[in-house]
């Protein structure tokens, strides 16, 4: 089966928003995008990644969130997700927003024009990278082991893997909120639909998931 | 994390049919019953297990056919599922519908009243089990390596389970037709949610996909 390259699990407002400005340590998704609107649909399924008890809902959703993981080898990440971090690294202190046990449990590669060493927590290995998006996938797919490269985000880095059509198939879950300002995936889904695939399902949450592949 | 006993991809009509009785060699599913009309939206999808080809969709329903085998270590089904010989085996010829590559790549249990020695096609391993559904459990369970079990059917083996209270959650797909005679899982999913919470999702296929989980 040949490697794919796929995103799970992003979040986007009705406005097409996935993230606000001004990133910083206190507010990782920025001013005016509300992380809580964007990701409860998610945070309330059994099977979220950063779920740390037993409990959570086990129905449609969770079926969206449990193939975040499944056969996925390496993740490809915007600098802006790893941290609000920008420019030269001042020292390598900053190991991420995800503390001891980073939810990603493969390689991970972080795009970046300041590169820095690699380190492990328990099973995540963090590269930093200077290359196009290109070049990531390619390395991320060696790095693999014949699994699935998942295209973790942010918004500004997913929308130019997509521009580069890289992307074998994408869920989006389009949350029923408006954030009016902030940084924006898509005007519309429909302009993607020239080259993808669209599904629209909505769930009972009132989430709107679409479930894009490629034409 | 506890095993699971977990129903993935059944397929009943609007009217609670999964089957057709006066199963046979030619046809499978019986009489009335229509496995096309059960079980086209499953069959369209890249992840049907029993698809041969690259082809089929990645969208909504394709992310319900993944989940068929995703940390599943044993099936459980009832004879007729496995085969439309009934009493006594005459022979030990027949080894199911499948062919020399079955699509569970684990061990399944079979249950029977007539015995008969197990054996293994491919990475499938078949055993024939006199047993109540809570020792099939049991026997399952040990034999799954930690991972969860699937009750695959048919219809009357599954209702069985359910009726002994054994099931953690079920996926079922109620497809847009009506048989009016058959072998019926239910008078109307409704009669579940007083054990179950209850998701419904349309998808575009048509196909009202019901989401049980244990309250």
């Amino acid at each position: 089966m040949a490697q794919r390259v796929r995103v799970h699990c992003m979040s986007v407002s009705r406005d097409g928003i996935g993230a606000g400005h001004d990133q910083s340590f206190e507010r990782p998704f920025g001013t005016a995008a509300s992380p809580e609107a964007l990701f409860s649909w998610a945070g309330a399924t059994a099977s979220w990644p950063n779920r740390a008890d037993d409990g959570g809902t086990r129905g449609f959703e969770d079926h969206l969130t449990r193939d975040f993981s499944r056969n996925i080898g390496a993740e490809i990440m915007g600098r802006n997700k790893f941290g609000p971090l920008r420019g030269p690294w001042q020292d390598h202190e900053w190991q991420g927003w995800w503390g001891e046990q980073p939810p990603f449990h493969t390689p991970v590669f972080v795009l970046t024009h300041h590169e820095r060493p690699s380190f492990t927590l328990a099973d995540t290995t963090f590269h930093f990278l200077d290359a196009t998006p290109q070049e990531a996938v390619e390395k991320a797919k060696a790095a693999a082991d014949g699994k699935d490269v998942r295209i973790g985000g942010g918004i500004t880095t997913l929308r130019e893997f997509i521009d580069a059509d890289l992307i074998d198939e994408m869920h989006i879950a389009v949350v029923p909120v408006e954030f009016g300002d902030g940084i924006r995936l898509w005007q519309s889904p429909d302009e993607l639909t020239d080259r993808y695939h669209l599904e629209r399902v909505t769930a009972p949450s009132g989430v709107e998931h679409h479930f894009f592949w490629k034409r």
